[in-house]
């Protein structure tokens, strides 16, 4: 044990998670492996960390992340806040129930900054390839060093891969649409409403990204908002200034034509259709080959690669929870690397795999995939020390959200709910967020006031 | 000979230009080497295939082409044609000098299609690594088949990078970038100029780029362009509509502050900022690493790195010259190959890139680095079979253009040009170029008659 090596590529939730798991063994006093981190970005933070840039960064690298101006947690914070450090541990003051982006991205940093979790992680390195040796059961990985323009290889026993799969855009094709002359981008490359002011836009999907974008750019002024559905439609209560429509069939010109014969000319296109599992420096044997799903088939307890079980793979699963269901895969695989877990047979653990793949299939509703998941983290987190917390009341939440937005898509974040970890009950924020425009830290935190002249500007219901 | 085995990565002008070479020798009857051509986009012409797409490809590549809607050549189309194969081979017709983008790839095309070089082209095929294998004195390179979603490895004796260097946007920040609030992209994602129609835009940069959009946008409709030169100003006879300023200070909110003191609000922000070489593929000890330039260094006759002779690249110096230079390079790239022309040792090979370098460092106008180049090329073709054509008379087009391009930006593509090639007397245009809107093949060759509504639009000098 001593001499094993760890790598963890990326160093966003699931790695920091991977991180902070050892590094809670360390604390208590217990030997770790060797361990080293590499993240792609300049820091750490995964997806929460915000960059301006759109298409490849600084270096050349395709963008990681998908984030944009105005984005506030779209799920009570409650639902994902860690076990071992609570919103109120990191604040120490109470909040609202749905952040901002930075507020969020404060207290994951907040955790990892109490440890010594930076010194393991070089920042500014891609994992350019890895081939499995199999004289030396090791991996070999060669890492790209952007900012050196250099290259080196490392050696690991296991090798964890913890770099999301909300940043690789699926992008389908409509006939027409390469002669649309208003601006055309995936959810991926939208950084913010406010370029779309008075603007027609339309949106095709019908999953959190169209959701989102298009209440955030009803709020900041945009003209109408058409979010196009390919199977069944959001179906929330839209306010005047949203509509679904069906299916696009083509455009001719800047007009898009729909499946239910209507028409309408846009001045911008926005494709919320989805993301990519996309691990361009595994050989295809190792790559996780699934779309987006609660338990993707090949990784037992949705964690260990089936096909080689010196592989992880952290976070790859669709998320009600988040950080805390990162953390317990974490507490899992870490237990699991250093020997404490055994797992079965490669048979068993595919029979293992199928159930659970065949309990997704049986799920009917939003509540029900709720439920599914609820179960999924309490399995893992049954044989781990990972502090227990009570995923029922967590469960409830989830459902009482998914309601909450049903009735009433633009106030179902001035909502409260109450922390199950240390029992905190959230504060109403001082603004409803309809009126709220300025996303920072500070206004969150102390109440700088709104701008009123900004605020005329909004879409207020 | 016979068993060498050659991998081309890329099948644009550079790595199509390779296959032409052995397909000339093959015809001679001479046996060849066996060749595999690998391309990452879905058809060949690599910069030259349009595509709508911005980022991110389909499947998830970053997207190579940086084309766009109305880009027609900026320069002669008689300083870049082939030797074997001219316009008047291609189209049987007498066109003018500077045809659109699509009028171009259809020659590329045209020549390629005479030969059997789709047969060695694998396309939708990334190369994700390579690794010099020191006992075999070979290429491991390993490829991900996007379509398929699996990897493979070929081994190669010689191995040729043609990826071109025109695809990796170089994007620099500036102060307070991160809120600019109207939409951002670099030269790479610029699609064409309707969605600025009636703004105001800013390209920052005083490149090809910077030059050509911002004469695209006056052309079709935009409100105002400004360009920011780092160090000098492109310094045309700009109409009223285009200016230049010095470099951008910072940015508040929409607004640019420049170094002269001034400032604007803008729509828009074009970085025209250039590119990178990257070759994420390679480990640091066989990629080139050089920024634009006539005369990189580290690679002998401009074709084969220094460090490893077996590695081989095609355009990656910056252009004046563009497909017959590819075409000189690669006949020579072929002929080195197959031992027909020897190298030096190393130390020889470094003097003479040094005593070139030194060359390029010596000019001091663009005149002077029209006649670097055209030495370059001079020096490639001569030990080659590469038909021989009046080098001198097209530095002196090359010259002639820089004179049309100074005296009026807007114009100077309804200059007419000769063939050194064929003594063909290219064609006035049926269209003065500024009232030209429509970029197609079939109103380019055809004479459909221009859409009246369309000219109506715009900002005719």
């Amino acid at each position: 044990m001593k001499n094993l090596k760890i790598g963890i590529i990326g160093a966003g939730p699931s790695g920091l998670a991977m991180l902070r798991a050892f590094e809670a063994e360390e604390k208590k006093g217990n030997p770790i492996p060797e361990i080293k981190c590499y993240e792609k970005q300049d820091n750490w933070g995964g997806m929460w960390n915000y960059t301006w840039r759109t298409g490849v960064g600084k270096y050349g690298e395709p963008i990681h992340g998908s984030m944009y101006k105005y984005l506030w947690s779209n799920g009570p914070k409650e639902c994902l806040e860690f076990a071992d450090y609570t919103f109120s541990d990191h604040f120490e003051q109470t909040i609202s129930s749905y952040p901002p982006r930075e507020v969020l991205f404060d207290y994951i940093q907040g955790r990892i900054r109490q440890s010594n979790a930076r010194k393991y992680i070089q920042f500014n390195t891609v994992a350019r390839w890895v081939d499995y040796i199999e004289g030396k059961k090791q991996f070999r990985v060669v890492f790209d060093n952007l900012v050196e323009n250099t290259t080196f290889e490392e050696y690991f026993d296991y090798l964890v891969v913890g770099t999301g799969h909300f940043s690789t855009p699926n992008m389908p094709y409509f006939k027409g649409i390469d002669n649309f002359s208003g601006s055309i981008m995936h959810a991926h490359d939208f950084r913010g409403a406010d370029q779309f002011t008075g603007k027609d836009i339309l949106l095709v999907g019908s999953s959190y990204s169209a959701e989102d974008i298009g209440v955030q750019c009803y709020k900041h002024g945009t003209n109408s908002v058409t979010i196009s559905y390919r199977t069944n439609p959001i179906d929330c209560k839209w306010p005047d200034g949203i509509k679904e429509v069906p299916l696009v069939t083509h455009f001719d010109g800047d007009t898009a034509y729909f499946k239910d014969g209507t028409s309408k000319r846009f001045d911008a296109v926005i494709f919320c259709t989805g993301y990519q599992h996309k691990f361009p420096f595994l050989p295809d044997n190792l790559r996780l080959k699934t779309k987006n799903c609660l338990y993707p088939d090949g990784i037992y307890k949705g964690v260990v690669y089936n096909d080689n079980t010196q592989l992880i793979y952290l976070g790859m699963q669709d998320q009600y929870y988040t950080f805390n269901m990162f953390d317990a895969q974490a507490w899992f695989a870490r237990d699991y690397m250093m020997g404490r877990i055994a797992v079965p047979e490669k048979s068993l653990r595919e029979e293992d795999i199928a159930k659970w793949m065949e309990g997704e299939a049986n799920c009917g509703t939003s509540c029900d995939h709720v439920d599914f998941q609820t179960e999924y983290i309490r399995d893992l987190m049954a044989p781990t020390d990972y502090p227990d917390f009570n995923l029922d009341k967590v469960a409830e939440m989830f459902k009482s959200w998914l309601l909450d937005k049903e009735e009433n898509i633009l106030t179902y974040r001035d909502k409260i709910y109450t922390s199950v970890m240390d029992n905190t009950k959230a504060e109403k924020h001082h603004t409803p967020w309809m009126k709220e425009l300025d996303d920072s830290l500070e206004r969150y935190l102390e109440e700088i006031p709104a701008d009123e002249k900004e605020l005329s500007k909004v879409n207020y219901y």
